[in-house]
Order: C-alpha cells, then structure tokens, then sequence
C-alpha cells in the first residue's frame, strides 16, 4: 500500500517529536491521539474505539503500533513500521470489566525496558482515559509520567507542501458539498435530504479523488436554532424566510477544511443582511491583516476593532488551527484567534476562521478556511463569501409564472 | 422542542441509576458519556470534542448540565431540564494551556455543596481524560472519587418499548441504506463512491423520517483488505473477481441497528461459499438458541460448536450490546457475546451479532442484530442474510447479449 508521505516526511515528523521529548525530559512518549498515530506512522483506521498507541522511544529508530489483534494486518500496511515493532493483544481485552489493553501494554514496555523511564502521555486528548493512566500507572510503578499533552500537535501547527496540496483537494471537496448542499436547500425540503446531499459529495469527491469522512457531521441549524452551532440536523422542512447556517468540511486523506455559510431561504431580514455585512467585512480585515510575525491575538484585535464600530462583541474565540484530524474534532488544539493567544504566525500555517456571532434566538455564520503565506494569507476555498440567498425556484414569481 | 421520550420514561432511568449509585455508595455521579447525557436528559448535540457533563446528585430531583457557553442554549432546547440548572463555562476555558472546564465545574460542585462527597466519575470512557479527572481532584481535595465506568450502560442494556420502536425505524433506514450501498458495487465503481452512496440514504432515511449519523462511518474492506475489518474506504476501484464487506448501521435519533454482509463481484470463489455457509448456519444456530435465562457465555457455545464442525474457531467476541450511542463505537460496552461472559438474556436487550471471521488475507462478515424477546429472539433488519453476489449488469454474457 503507498503511503500518503514519502518516507522521509514522517522520518522528519519523527525527528521534531524526538526534539521536543528532549526538552522535556521525556524519554518514552505514548500517543494515543488518533491524528497524532496517523502523523508518525501513517496508521489510518477506525480502530480508535478501542485502546491502541504508537510508543516513540527517544533513542529507537522505529516507533512501536500497539492495538487489537484484529487491527494490527492495518498497522501492517498502513504504517511505515516494521512488522517487528506491530504487537497486538488478544480479544478478551476488548470492552472487558477484568483486562485492561493498558495492563498488557505496560507489561511490554516494562519487558523492553522501558519501565523505568520518563514517559510521557497525552493527558488531555480524547481517548486517553483516565482508567488508562491509572492501569499504566499501576503496570509501571518506577516509570515516572509527564504531560505531554498537545507535543505533536505543536509539530503539526506548521504544515509541509504535501500537507497543503492535501488541503487544497480538501477545498474542492467542501465547495463542491457546500454548493450541492446550498443547492438543495428549499422551504418544504427536509434538514436531512440536505445533510445527506452534503454528505454524498463529501464523501464521493469528484471523478479525479475521492472525500473522506470528516471529523465533525454537517451542521445545518435552522431558524432560532442558528443560536445553537452545535445541534444536528432534523427531519423537519425548511420554512420560507428563514436562516439556515451550513457548516461543513471538505475531508482529502483526513486533512480538513472547514467552510461555514448562512443561507436566507427568500429575502433576507434586514438584520440578518446587517449581520451579514459586519461578519463579511471583518473576515475581510482578518484575511488581510494575517501574515507571518503577527500573533493571534492581534488578528483578534483585528476582528474586535472591525466588529466594534458596529457596536458588536463576541464571546467565543474567531477560529483555530486545523489540518489532519479524526472525530470529534478537526481542530488541533494548539493555536486559537483570541485574545492572549501569542501563537506567532508562520508560514504554511492553517486556520479555520469561523467568526460567528450567536444571539438568544439567531446567528450568523460565514468562515473561511486559509494558509499563512510567505507575505500574507490565502483562502483555500473559492465559495462566494456572503449571506447565500436562495429563492425557491419553484415559487410562482408576481408576474404568475414559475420561475 | 419536542424530546423523543415522554419525561417519564427520563425520570424512570434516572431512579435506576440512583438506585445503582445507592449500591455503590456513589452520592453524586460525573456523567461525560455523551450517550449516557443523552440517555438521562435528552441531550443531543455535536457537543462532546469539549469538556462537558451531567451531575447527578442522588437527593436532587434534577440533572444539572454544565458546558460551554454558546451549547447552553442547546441544553435549554434539548433537555427536561429546568433552565436554572443549566451552567455553562465561558470561551476561553476552551482548549486553552492555562484554563481548564474542569476547574470551573469543580468550583461550582464545591459552591453547591458536593465538594466532600463520594463521587462517581466514568473512568474509561471517551471524552473523560486523565487530565480532566486530575483537575477534579485538584479542585475537590476533600471529595472521595469512585469509579462509574458503565453504570449508566447497565441501565441502558435494556430498551423500553420505545427505544425498540426507534430501532425498528434504524433498522429500516439499515436496509435501505444497504441496498442501494450493494447495489452501487461493481466492478470499476470505486469504493468512495458506494460509500457516498450508503452515506445518503443513511442520512436521508425514508420519506417518513429522516436519518441519523452513525457512531462509526460505513466500513468497506475489499480484496485482501477483507482481513483488517477497521480500515475505511479509499478512491481504488472495485475488481472484478473480488470480494467487499459492507458493514454499516441504520440510525435514528441516535439508536443504531448495524448490518453486515460481504459481497462478492462477479461470481464468489469455492472458498468464500463455503465460508458464508458456515458463518450463516452459525448465525442461524444462535439466533435460534438466543432466549431469555441464557448468558451471552451460552451464545457463544452455540456458535463454537456450530463451526468447530467445519475445523474452524474464532479469537474475538461474536457481537455485543447495542443501542444509544455517538462516536466512535455504537457498542455499549456492557455485554460481550464470548465466552466468561456471564450476563444473562432479558427481553429487550439489543445486540449486534457479527461472528466475522478473518484470515490473513481474506475475511468474512456477515451480522444481525437482535432483540431478545419473551420467549427467543427477533432479527430487526430483512436484507437476505447470504453471501450476496453482484453481476454487473454491464457485462457481456456468454450469449454475447448484454444482460
């Protein structure tokens, strides 16, 4: 099976993680996070529902795969790792009141010697539970554990030229699904025929690659749920002069970008129009403002200085650092546009801005996925960046034909 | 809004799970299972990439709901519960180096007097994170921890009525979504493409209802990938002469029927025959057997017996408890149809029966999911449980007609 790096790339992925280690202390480092597996080792499966984890040790060439029985013919083929260093447990580990995979898992890293070390885990990422730190914890009495929560993602924050291309694939899916999404959308038409159109073209691609899953479904909230970003969709129909949000994410190789519109069905509210305008033009400073040497914070102070002469302020962060991911999330956790974040821009940097603005009982949502260049900023999708109107064409226009 | 079960039956899962928090001393309960929130309050949002949860307290009517700011409102909308307990943490406690949700809601326990109580948390569940445990105990030094894990599934292990009524509906969207999934197979047709095609009838359900996302994305190992049951799709053409799994679940708010089959492209091999027939016999064999007063232990005797036979024996479990559930797994953790596992049938209980057996470079998968019932067990779904055989309809025949 090809993998989707050269060799090389996750050779140097390795290198950065190592020297992170090294500052830390840190001799033996197990991840668990499923985007972080895939970004060392290439490892690409749905296998992360049970408890599984690539071992770097800071003085070994080659990680170790450690995961289900019946997983590990994947770790085989889609990983650059020897087989040697593929080590599975039995089934009865598996959702078992008794055995732990982290009783079998400390008990191999004791036998490798590595017992005794530095570890360090993801302490807050999904999927490392705290029965898994208590059972590692137990295995290995003399090893010492650190945090290393979010060491690779701070690797990942910079994206290589492979990763952008992957990204720019990612783009063409999301305008495509926003396009036959938006297309779809009709008073009467359901919130899940619409969810699922989006779905089919997310996942279809076009005729030169294929989508992936991504790592958060479609959210379609609609009417005073537009206050709401994070409920899903229904089967009840769109209704005539109301808002829906479409927030979605092309998926290439589980690499994201995100791209959120509102969408009136008929004539827009003035607000909502308003709304529009103020989030627009400050997408628009932002985009321009973005360029390498800036902090996030300041990009903020972008944002709340453009949003502010329209008498608005907004609570929550404008966006985030995003690229390779598994659910629930796409975002990477490291960089946030906010305040106090003094992440410094570079290039080939990635984030989804997402500067939505939720009242008690509407929201508006228009976002814009883009790379940090060498001088500025570049959006990854070609999406038209306004309030999306649609007219049913299946009304009777005034002039009593159908349009 | 309108919540999917009467109030009753909320309160009625609620007084179980006090009553097992009675048993175990437990006087107030963490609960961070999103399928577990849901299952006690009627929450249902893409909510769980943050840190949120429903505290329990056992001498309180209510649930209390502690999340993010812009997800209370969904709370409000989703929920039984009364707006007054319903808390939320601001922005920039989200993915943050400094500030952590769990500092805030210990903060709150303690404000409200559970500070120094016997506390249940859900230790080896997704989404409560070694660290998320380590800021609880911080902020309630006095307060003694329990382990919770799989409390509330126990509750869950049994459906009500409704909750079967529910997955006869995903059972409905199941073969639907299989149908159209297997009839996308073909030769040349690439695999994203079936995928896209399970996704959209999935998601768009029928013209009553609509569909749900599924807690694991549509699997479709082909080839010799039919030995590694986790990988996902890719965009390589299907190949003539091979063989494709399709494993895939129906969902409706939130409760899955999973559904397997393999599928053979063009006409299947002596092998892959006779594979099928002694899976389908073992199949047969315990849904036959399946009854009331049974263990899941008694199971998986039958179906050792069944295909020891033909000189084969399986390594993993044959199937598991199913129902409510949300990314990654649709399995509820509780029983495990293998041997030792000593849960005894009861009448509504759900599982998913997929006695796959995999080599080391083919595989089959062929499943059912069940209600036990009264006096046996009933199969949700009707897709014909074979080995299902695709003719391109594009293909020459021998008669040189195009069939």
């Amino acid at each position: 099976m090809v993998l989707p790096f050269d060799i090389l790339e996750y050779q140097s992925r390795l290198k950065k993680t190592k020297e992170r280690m090294a500052d830390k202390g840190i001799e033996v480092l197990l991840i668990t996070d499923p985007a972080n597996m895939n970004y060392l080792s290439g490892y690409d499966a749905w296998s992360f529902y049970v408890h599984q984890m690539l071992v770097i040790m800071i003085d070994e060439p080659q990680p170790i795969w450690i995961g289900r029985f019946q997983d590990a013919n994947g770790a085989r083929v889609k990983t650059w790792i020897y087989d040697e260093n593929i080590i599975s447990y039995p089934d009865y580990y598996v959702h078992s009141s008794v055995y732990h995979p982290m009783d079998f898992i400390s008990e191999i890293l004791t036998q490798i010697g590595q017992g005794t070390r530095n570890v360090g885990v993801e302490m807050d990422h999904y999927y490392f539970t705290a029965m898994a730190l208590d059972r590692l914890k137990r295995g290995m009495p003399n090893a010492n554990f650190h945090d290393a929560s979010l060491l690779v993602n701070g690797v990942r924050i910079v994206k290589s030229d492979q990763e952008i291309e992957y990204m720019k694939r990612a783009a063409t899916i999301a305008d495509l699904a926003m396009t036959k999404g938006v297309e779809s959308i009709r008073a009467g038409g359901r919130e899940c025929d619409t969810a699922a159109e989006i779905y089919y073209h997310m996942v279809r691609g076009t005729s030169e690659f294929g989508g992936d899953y991504p790592a958060i479904v479609p959210l379609l909230p609609t009417g005073e749920n537009t206050s709401i970003p994070h409920l899903t969709w229904t089967d009840r129909p769109f209704v005539e002069g109301s808002a829906v949000i479409v927030e979605l994410a092309g998926c290439y190789k589980r690499y994201h970008v995100p791209l959120a519109r509102t969408v009136s069905i008929g004539q827009p509210s003035e607000r909502l129009n308003n709304l529009s305008s103020v989030v627009t033009e400050g997408i628009q400073n932002v985009l321009q403002a973005a360029k390498p040497g800036m902090t996030c914070s300041d990009l903020e102070e972008v944002w709340g200085k453009s949003i502010q002469k329209y008498g608005f302020e907004k609570e929550s962060r404008l966006g985030y650092s995003v690229g390779l991911n598994y659910p629930p999330d796409w975002g990477e956790h490291t960089a946030s546009i906010r305040k106090g974040d003094n992440t410094v821009l570079q290039p080939n940097m990635t984030f989804h801005l997402i500067p939505a603005l939720w009242f008690d009982s509407d929201g508006i949502e228009i976002s814009e996925t883009f790379r940090v260049t060498e001088t500025g900023s570049e959006r990854f999708t070609t999406y038209p960046q306004e309030l999306i109107v649609r007219n049913d064409p299946f009304n009777i226009s005034s002039n009593g034909q159908i349009s």
